[in-house]
């Protein structure tokens, strides 16, 4: 299980322990052989390109193309499983590997690397003893709305960690400033890992100002606590 | 937000920017300063000992100490907070310090390094789109059963994270085995990062059986699905 970039694309981001076991793989479960392959270049693996052999994790047909990749090639070779950014298996469809090699007895070596739901939580300050990621919003209006206040209920006890579509984050924290309690904290970590861009702001509801972060296309995490 | 080692105390498990972002850092709130000593040393900070300047985080006085440290210091210096093991702020009281960071308007950068949490659930194969961590269940008997009971209803839609103080290891994964059901999934992450050590198993409560894993106080996550 092997960790990709989340911001700066430069292998300083990345422990050397996890650039040495990755270099000893060629065999690669990806999402896209495109960003595999940029990372696989931008880490200095030794392989050349030509001989790495890859396989996208092909949701749509039950997974079969993965599982006929992993049998084919498991006797012989470690196989890498490799995100399009952060940790794989977090937030990404990469566990279905995992959980197809644990079925069949097949060791399975997690590598660390950052992520940025984790980096945000230790910056935000909040509860980090209990805390809960809820991946993405309903899109329907009645029952975002409820979602959301669900997650406000529960994060008196645990933070609660959620992301939305980049490109409806501005909107995404105008509807967050206008359903929130006044009192609820919200963490807003932008950029994570990139040189000089990360932003990472932590106050209640009513300290947050409409318009004050530009948020679009940007990766963002956010987070409350009650 | 500095993160310690969690298995092996070696620099390799780090990233070089994590390495050269601590060796800036001479001014660093710590839970303990032996363990804190023994990892800048690990790491081999430029800087000689004698000059580091510490505090310890001194819960039983509502951190009146690191507040003061952190005032007297912050004009001048960066100030490091430093886990005992893996993530600071993450299932650890570091994210007291970045609360108050944030109450004065001081920038908080998060540090990338190893988590045994996040590491057990890639690696577990469950569901990494929605999970919650819960830290250390009630220790009164019937509390306990009744905690685990709710984890393993939530558990349908969101993967559950848990611990237990690693002395009583062997103890708890016994009560898992009997109070959860058959078709529960339970992963056991043991010494992460310790080479040669480290084990993942993740099969159904079903498939466990008594005594098949020893561990008595090795650092342990355990995880469950429904």
């Amino acid at each position: 299980m092997i960790p990709n970039f989340i911001g700066e694309f430069d292998k300083e981001y990345l422990p050397k322990r996890t650039l040495e076991e990755t270099y000893k793989i060629t065999h690669f479960i990806v999402e896209k052989v495109k960003t595999a392959r940029a990372f696989l270049k931008a880490i200095e693996h030794p392989t050349h390109q030509n001989d790495f052999v890859f396989v996208e994790l092909d949701k749509h047909n039950n997974y079969e193309g993965f599982k006929r990749f992993f049998n084919e090639h498991i006797a012989a070779h470690s196989i890498g499983v490799l995100s399009e950014a952060g940790l794989p298996a977090i937030a990404d469809p990469g566990s279905e590997v995992a959980k197809y090699a644990h079925t069949k007895g097949v060791k399975v070596v997690p590598l660390a690397g950052s992520s940025s739901l984790f980096l945000a939580l230790m910056a935000s300050g909040f509860n980090g003893q209990n805390f809960k990621f809820n991946g993405y919003l309903p899109i329907d209006t009645r029952e975002r709305v409820k979602a959301l206040k669900e997650m406000e209920n529960r994060s008196r006890k645990a933070s609660q960690i959620f992301m939305e579509a980049p490109y409806r984050n501005n909107q995404f924290i105008e509807f967050l400033i206008k359903n929130l309690q006044n009192d609820t904290k919200l963490c807003v970590a932008v950029d994570i890992e990139k040189e000089g861009k990360e932003t990472i702001i932590s106050k209640p509801i009513s300290a947050w100002k409409p318009r004050e972060i530009e948020l679009h296309k940007k990766p963002t995490i956010f987070i409350i606590e009650g």
